[in-house]
């Protein structure tokens, strides 16, 4: 019998064919509870109310109990022996099933409990020790988050590469040395670009007044339509941290709003609608399957950010969002030209998430390093925080002022995301060879987007990334959109164009 | 060993203490996956995504697997052969976790899928022969969906009852018989009321006006926080059917708001809010244990009537709503008698929800008999119809004009709830019983009731029923409360006096 899982279509009825149908009914169960689980987090940060949080914590530990049995059921370590795949969409499929199985599977259960345990209490210490200014008090727990990684990692990898072996999580089929070169080719021109720049002695103006928070939701809504989010496979309300959620027929995103600051709610809406117009776009085929979601963070990344900063914050878009705000909250107080730069200003400051284009990305690299150090044991988890200042301000340029503007400021850490963050910067990578590719494919792109319409480049994502899900690694799944792997040079070379011109460099 | 179940407490670390503890700990994390389905329905009467429910039907059913597998797992029964209850809570639980496994246990995995499968098939072809006004259209899958209850309750029962049998899953320890009786005892009182009432040439005005939305649901907010609600565990939504869902710390409940019938708000908020207390206020002792909940369909609907009609709409507190509403709307053209009477008034209809307190059982009895029938097999479903109308007509003496007005009302069978109807009844009952016991106990209670504070009633039952959650049975919760088993007379004795005075009989 023949027990290759890329082999010819297996006949039916036959056992490899048998395996793979018991195997995939499995998985949909699986998936099916996955998306109870993801709908449980939406509600937890919008409807849920305050005094059931600890209750829900209960319930959320054995739901996944429940998804942790699953995939570490010996029975589909037996199918997937057996299993033969009839198509590429079904090799894809037995591919993803058996990473998170032999990841599962090789993780003691008192570890992943205990790890478990561990991070739900370090994520309170953590949000104390930032209020209060203290990063002594959350170092003895982050020193136990980093031991209980490192311990799964060592049981996963069996010998192979830690910080490798994390990353797989987020980002199959990459490694820190591959990350490590392409952030070697980012660092220096995203630094001498962030310098002429702020040193150009022209800045752009401040968009100022105060934007009814009932009148930015509904713009949102408009142009999270624009966009391509549907609407009645989704819903929009607010939250603390804007996120996306669920996949499928139901992937429900947040937003903020800042009376201050419509740019918040607008450019925070169209980087999630990145993230849920992917999950909305998968091929209905995949439904409920390993491959039915984004390929990784990573490539989900590269969506959100083409969304946000390559379409709605390109020069065409924002004479339509100008003119569209123009209409509905008066006066805006500067021009066309003015307001364009209102919306890409590059400044100064502390904060990932607060960050510029181009500046976001060495906020990245330094944490990167810092976590990669973590986990080979060459860094101290006493020693992170001189670590991080000193990197911080090579980078930056000026000196951390306190614990909640350095080594505070990030919640990853506390629940053990270590290799999460290099998929932010990957993520704009893509974006930047995607970007490059659908300009090449799409000559007319901004006579749309000047009229508010990113429909061309939405549809190319469509076709091109998004409808595929996970039947493509991540790099795999970018080069099979644009033709070749993907490098840092598009992302550069858009960057340094689009900030010469607002800077006049 | 002693093997006895309430035997005195076990030594710890025997084998008895360590089997209860085994199983006490897979019954937290299957109630927990139980409040995880609950909150899966509230999210999809409230804030689903139209385009989502296809999805969310695979993973509701994934989800009840995953329950069904785990109250049916062979390890329960061997827990449950050799576990020793330290207490009465214990003796409590074991109790319900062996009925539940029980009839998990019994009911072949084939069927009980088949039975599913079923139900969802014919709830959309009742809701469209409801539509159509299509009986015919209804009757196949009906049929089927009868057969497959009797072929399940025959597989429970093991030779008993299978009406019986069907009844333990909503009320334990009742019989048919029981319920036979005391609705013998019901009926006609019933009935010579209403006739008395409707034929005494007085009616009750009728309240007319408009009324705006976000100020009922103000006014009835306000009433579930007086009525004990407490919105730190729980939230007040919009949905077409009124519920409440939930245990413990996340107990919602959903109204609906007609502009022109501010007491379609007010009653229905009232109703489940006594669902959603009782819930809320079961002792934490008992949180996510097999008796964490109410102690049956029964008890439950005691509290929400109760909650509904014996407190909040009384002589007293209608005076203060009329007072509160005045204020609130506006002259609302009636004085507070008129208002009292208009509150409670009878009048001649069809429709089981829309019944007033008198007429509401005699729907019921209706339905009991009926459906027994059905389950006994002598009533075929062809003649479900024509039995239903003549029923019909001999207890409300006029005459069905159209199926939606007559057995196609009600989504409950074609669901397969057979034997859930009675429990409505059986709440009125119990609610009748407390009613006169806690008037006895609370002598100011009008007092309270006439500034709107229906506490000194709510404390009450808190502490005599609803903190006790499922320790004791049904009918043993009432007697634990009132001091003597529940009878049909306190029910009948406060509708005569209340719709005496109000129709002036």
């Amino acid at each position: 019998m023949n027990r290759s899982r890329t082999a010819a279509t297996p006949a039916p009825g036959s056992d490899g064919a048998a395996a793979f149908a018991a195997l995939m009914a499995h998985q949909r169960s699986s998936e099916a509870l996955g998306q109870i689980a993801g709908r449980l987090g939406w509600d937890q940060e919008t409807v849920m109310p305050r005094g059931a949080s600890e209750q829900r914590s209960v319930e959320t530990a054995a739901l996944e109990e429940v998804l942790h049995a699953r995939r570490s059921d010996p029975r589909v370590g037996e199918w997937l022996a057996r299993a033969e795949a009839p198509d590429a969409a079904g090799a894809a499929n037995l591919r993803e099933i058996a990473r998170q199985h032999e990841r599962a599977a090789r993780v003691p259960a008192a570890l992943a409990s205990e790890l478990a345990r561990v991070i739900s209490l370090a994520q309170g210490k953590w949000a104390a020790a930032r209020a209060a200014e203290d990063t002594g008090a959350f170092l003895p727990v982050l020193s136990e988050v980093v031991a209980l990684r490192r311990e799964e990692a060592a049981a996963i990898a069996r010998g192979g590469d830690l910080y490798d072996t994390l990353l797989q999580d987020y980002e199959p089929g990459t490694s820190a040395a591959a990350i490590e070169t392409l952030f070697a080719e980012l660092r220096p021109g995203l630094r001498a670009l962030r310098d002429r720049a702020l040193g150009a002695g022209k800045a752009p103006p401040v968009l100022k007044g105060r934007f009814a928070p009932e009148q930015q939701r509904a713009l949102a809504q408009l142009i999270a339509e624009r966009f391509g989010y549907d609407m009645a496979r989704g819903r929009i309300d607010i939250a603390v941290h804007p996120f996306s959620s669920g996949s499928g027929d139901d992937v429900r995103i947040t937003t903020r709003v800042d009376p201050q600051d419509p740019f918040n709610c607008i450019y925070s809406t169209v980087h999630e609608v990145g993230h849920a117009a992917y999950e909305q776009n998968v091929s209905p085929a995949y439904a409920l399957s390993a491959i039915g979601h984004g390929a990784s963070m990573g490539v989900h990344e590269s969506q959100s950010r083409l969304y946000e900063n390559q379409l709605a914050r390109s020069r065409p878009f924002t004479a339509w969002l100008h003119a569209e705000m123009s209409r509905r909250f008066g006066d805006l107080g500067m021009d066309e030209a003015e307001f364009y730069g209102a919306v890409n200003r590059l400044q100064r400051g502390f904060i990932r998430t607060e960050a510029d284009e181009v500046q976001y990305n060495l906020h990245v690299m330094l944490r990167f390093e810092l976590e990669r150090s973590l986990i080979d044991g060459s860094l101290a988890v006493g020693d992170l925080e001189e670590a991080w200042c000193v990197r911080f301000h090579e980078d930056f340029g000026h000196a951390v002022d306190r614990p909640s503007n350095g080594m505070l400021q990030d919640v990853h850490w506390s629940v053990g995301l270590f290799g999460y963050f290099p998929t932010y910067t990957l993520g704009n990578v893509y974006a930047g060879c995607l970007n490059a590719a659908l300009r090449r494919d799409l000559p007319e792109l901004d006579t749309a987007l000047a009229q508010g319409d990113p429909s061309p480049a939405t549809a190319w994502l469509g076709e091109k990334v998004q409808r595929h899900g996970a039947l493509r690694g991540p790099a795999e799944t970018i080069a099979h959109a644009t033709g070749s792997a993907p490098t840092a040079a598009p992302l550069l070379s858009y960057l340094d164009d689009k900030f010469s011109g607002i800077y006049g460099l």
